[in-house]
């Protein structure tokens, strides 16, 4: 099961699956700000572009290049500057 | 802009951008058997899962894995197998 999701008016745009048992998206983001809350806790990894990110707790912004990953708490949310049109991979922990 | 494409009745969905004057998708595959044709030539790289793959003029099929990747010629075709639900990055090159 295939499931398209859009967010920020169609600026992040992703493709959620299940894959042996994992539920995992990956997605594209515009170039812009976001902040993504989290339910589980997630693993984000860069698939082409780059994200500058601030992670919940942090005050520092780290830049995350293509094979980067990056782990988010469950219930928290995290800051995303993208400057160039960015894929990901997130992966549900 | 991203664009939204589905494909083979909806087993395959993905999300078009272009980055940095690139062209690319990123997207899913359900389990199946798919051929794909080509207009430009493209870089496939696994993102998560497995493709086993039959390049045009190859008789054989070969596993590509998580990080692996394999080039189409344009105006061609190629045949997929997918046994676990599958995430790729397509570059058109």
């Amino acid at each position: 099961m295939l499931k398209v999701n859009e967010y920020f008016d169609g600026q992040v745009k992703s493709v959620g699956f299940e894959s042996a048992g994992d539920h995992a998206s990956v997605g594209v983001m515009a170039p812009g700000e976001y902040t993504f809350g989290t339910a589980a806790p997630e693993r984000m990894t860069v698939v082409k572009g780059a994200l500058i990110v601030k992670l919940p707790g942090h005050v520092d912004w780290e830049t995350y290049n293509a094979g980067d990953d990056f782990e988010v708490p469950g219930d928290s949310s995290f800051n995303v500057k993208v400057l160039e049109t960015t894929a990901y991979l997130c992966d549900y922990l």
